[in-house]
């Protein structure tokens, strides 16, 4: 990992960046993180880092970038770092990895470096903390103007869970409950300031790493997902790519309490990322936990539909909803990224 | 590796990207790149790509963005994108390691998406074919203007080589000839084209990734280093993280022979993003070697000086140069980039 040059030498806004100083103090923010640091043969600092893995690697990459998937006036930067890393991680949840390492490329711009860095750093730093796990690696350079953040996640797991294994007769689960992000943005976009609690969904997102592995080890699991594109939208990439048709019960999707609008069940339905995972179990196999998932988690967990013969999604209880029609055609609301 | 949404569902600009779609089109550049893919257990449209490595993983991430990294008016869309690829992988080739996987995050202004992603797409998979690596996940995303593009190189080796082994007595070496890159830049910089030798060294840089292996198991190498900050500036990051004290012989320096002018000299100590490799060997360790080296590789492998006791860089013959007296504030020309 050595610095390249800026093909701008003679432009002063880029000076200021010197070669690893910036990035020590996300590292010294890291200082008390101790997860997994065995797996860490060779940290930053060299041309690349070494690891070593007891197992596959799971390995997956998120760009986030301003005026496109944040805006300043919704969040403070402490925030966008925070929100930037734990999106990345929710693949590796819906995967039921566990991330041993991040690695995080920041573009600024170089008037505002100071202040901005810090600000970031806090919040890649606290939620590299909470996933107990590594910065490994990373890049900064010069923004001509957006703020910009890479971030890859490293995980491991013997047992990845696709989104290919769901079968006729399978349950569909949701953890936490949906709409709230959504919700927030819908509010921000009318001008208004939405509630703290929604703020915070779309604020503070946490990849449900903990979650999925408890899951995974206690329930018999098929499929499973995160829910980034909204329940729709993700349920549909489950249904493709395992050749079913799912069926999803409206009436027991778990709405966000803090939405209290006529189209509440739309936003739960069809609004993006709330990051909660949703999960297609053998059926019976997640009945007997749910207590206990509550109480672990302090989150629900969900039946909220059926897995059946055919292809696409099928909500019942769709003519109930305010708006429907919008349902068949929610490319509007989904997929303004595209991941492979 | 799911898809996002934007926080701009209203705005048609985005409108434009659909899930996977896009990225198919990179993948099937890629359909005759049969390179290590069986590490490969799961690649692109899942949540995150899973593979099976034999050694420790080497990872490496590199940020490249429009205005800061390169300008339209220099190079084309495909070098862009193949130059994006190598030079992350460069740092690979710095430690000896065999590339298994890259990731890719691109962010174009919606408005260019087709034309654009289609440019950068022939370049990103060209290198992936050149490297005989595969593509195993990437993130696409609207840009509100600068073309941002974000790579992981992902590899593996049993013996990973550092920048730490630099031992007194040992030689300092390095591959090809250098200041192409930065001759190529100066007459941008200047208002004239480049000759197209020395265009060809910015536009299309070569990750040394063989060559490394061929030398770490011929050879007896203590350190490496790839030449991204210019070749003093390398060389005191070898010496710093060693501890010691390297001498550069100015005379012995293989300079780019396109550059003709005065200071060629001090284009080819200074000047970045020659993407050669800059190595420690014990004493006498490569001398059998180089007839081998260029008869294999058709670039030169050259003893350039060595490594004492102290600490720093001198450079022996610098009273001759012109423009001496930058030697020792070269900061201006490197490392406005910071990596870790």
């Amino acid at each position: 990992m050595t610095s390249r040059s800026s093909q701008y030498s003679d432009e002063d806004r880029i000076t200021k960046m010197g070669p690893g100083v910036e990035f020590d103090f996300i590292r010294s923010l890291l200082d008390s993180s101790k997860g997994l640091e065995h797996k860490v043969l060779l940290g930053p600092g060299d041309d690349a880092a070494v690891m070593h893995l007891d197992h596959p690697l799971i390995v997956t990459t998120d760009l986030t970038v301003e005026d496109i998937h944040f805006r300043r006036s919704w969040v403070s930067l402490e925030e966008v770092g925070f929100r930037a890393v734990m999106t990345a991680a929710s693949d590796l949840a819906a995967m039921a990895a566990n991330p041993v390492g991040v690695l995080v490329s920041l573009a600024i711009d170089s008037d505002r470096i100071d202040t901005e860095l810090s600000e970031l750093g806090v919040g890649i730093s606290n939620a590299i903390l909470d996933l107990k796990t590594n910065l490994v690696g990373g890049d900064l350079t010069a923004s001509p103007g957006p703020t910009i953040i890479n971030v890859t996640v490293l995980g491991e797991t013997l047992n990845p869970i696709r989104r290919t294994g769901a079968q006729v007769g399978d349950e569909l689960w949701v953890t936490g409950v949906l709409g709230g992000s959504a919700g927030a943005v819908r509010a921000w976009a009318s001008g208004i300031n939405p509630s703290p609690v929604l703020r915070e969904v779309f604020a503070r997102p946490i990849a449900r790493i903990r979650e999925a592995q408890w899951i995974t080890e206690y329930g018999d699991i098929h499929a499973m997902i995160d829910l980034s594109d909204g329940l729709v939208g993700d349920a549909q990439h489950l249904a493709a790519a395992s050749g079913v048709l799912i069926n999803i019960e409206k009436d027991l999707v778990p709405v966000h309490p803090d939405l209290h609008d006529d189209d509440a069940y739309e936003i739960a339905l069809l609004g993006g990322e709330d990051y909660e995972l949703c999960i297609v179990s053998s059926p019976g196999s997640l009945v007997p936990l749910v207590d206990d998932f509550h109480k672990h988690f302090e989150v629900p967990l969900t039946h909220i539909g059926n897995v059946i013969e055919g292809e696409g999604i099928y909500v019942k209880g769709l003519d109930d909803l305010d708006g429907a029609e919008d349902i068949y055609s929610f490319d509007h609301f989904i997929s303004r990224n595209s991941k492979c």
